[in-house]
């Protein structure tokens, strides 16, 4: 590797992240080559070298970015004083919604660094990004069973009601090209899927 | 291989594919090592070859004795003449539950072998399999709107809705594992979950 080769451009980091990102979001696929990341971003793959260590640490890399950004915005959600319940759990099915839409890959990803990973890495990965969600539907539920504005439900199971109706969906790109022609990654979808889901989730959830 | 070999037990077929099911089942996998296969049926390999060509033969035959079962059974149900739109649903419900507690891995596999397959192979796959549950849903919600019993959902996306919620719960053995110390394979959990996800969806998709 020569001198210049060694050099970081700015934004280097963040930019192999967007472009590994973005490689998944449209090949529908959980792996990325050092090859197609380098021509896609410009950027020589030595870098990822500098910043990750390896593919593997680059993968870790991306999971950190994608699940950070979700577990804040649960938790300045659950934390809103000035909100009821029934308007956060909107928002926050709204949330989901949109954030699958532009990460489709990443319940797919969790789960392959978990199998791919020892114990001690599989539990930090769940302590790190999945309990704190369950953790926040537990707070939600029980919010909102007290204001008497939810049925009972068990925040365990909502939690994979919730992610595995909205992950399916942006996950099952194949499904809808061969079965209805159709392109789950559009705008228009999203919006529609967005408000079908909260249509049916809250009625499921809501006291009457 | 010596002639004994050439000898094919009397439902060895069979044997060969509840085999791989129960292996990918408790693996949480969704491929299968012929050697493991044939240990564990106690079946010369070289049956795989006769019965299926290969592998991926096997594969695209477990593919096609799941959904089959599945298959059938909506479409019977939907036929049911002296049933009601939501008792159907509900036993629908039931029964996907069910079927995916039996087979988690079949949705995985359905998109790997998607994935894997040229298109007319895709399309075939998503036509014998996929369209008749979404077709079935379409008559289903039709035939509840009409009764007066359903609100108008949207047919292609509940059938999102309802199997990503299903196959969500069942194929998150990992979290389970790590976030929860749960094993999600339990009759137990089957139980929960099954009354947990009719409540839910029902309480979506019903009238007021």
């Amino acid at each position: 590797m020569g001198e210049a080769d060694l050099t970081t451009p700015a934004g280097a980091r963040a930019q192999l992240l967007d472009t590994a990102s973005a490689i998944m979001r449209e090949g529908d696929v959980i792996d990325i080559s050092l090859s197609e990341l380098s021509l896609r971003s410009g950027l020589n793959s030595a870098l990822v070298k500098y910043y990750f260590g390896n593919k593997a640490g680059l993968l870790k890399a991306l999971l950190d970015r994608d699940w950070q950004a979700i577990v804040t915005s649960v938790d300045a959600l659950v934390h809103k004083g000035d909100w009821g319940p029934e308007a956060k759990l909107r928002r926050h099915i709204s949330k989901v919604v949109d954030t699958f839409y532009q990460v489709p890959y990443l319940n797919r990803l969790t789960m392959r660094l978990v199998r791919e990973s020892d114990e001690a890495e599989a539990r930090h990965i769940a302590d790190s990004y999945l309990s704190p969600i369950y953790r926040a539907y537990e707070a939600l539920i029980d919010e909102g069973v007290r204001a008497g504005v939810f049925r009972q439900v068990d925040p365990q199971l909502f939690y994979f009601t919730v992610t595995g109706a909205v992950d399916r969906f942006f996950s099952a790109r194949l499904v809808l090209k061969h079965c209805f022609d159709q392109d789950t990654l559009t705008e228009e979808l999203r919006d529609r899927y967005r408000e079908h889901t909260i249509d049916i989730i809250m009625a499921g959830i809501l006291a009457r």
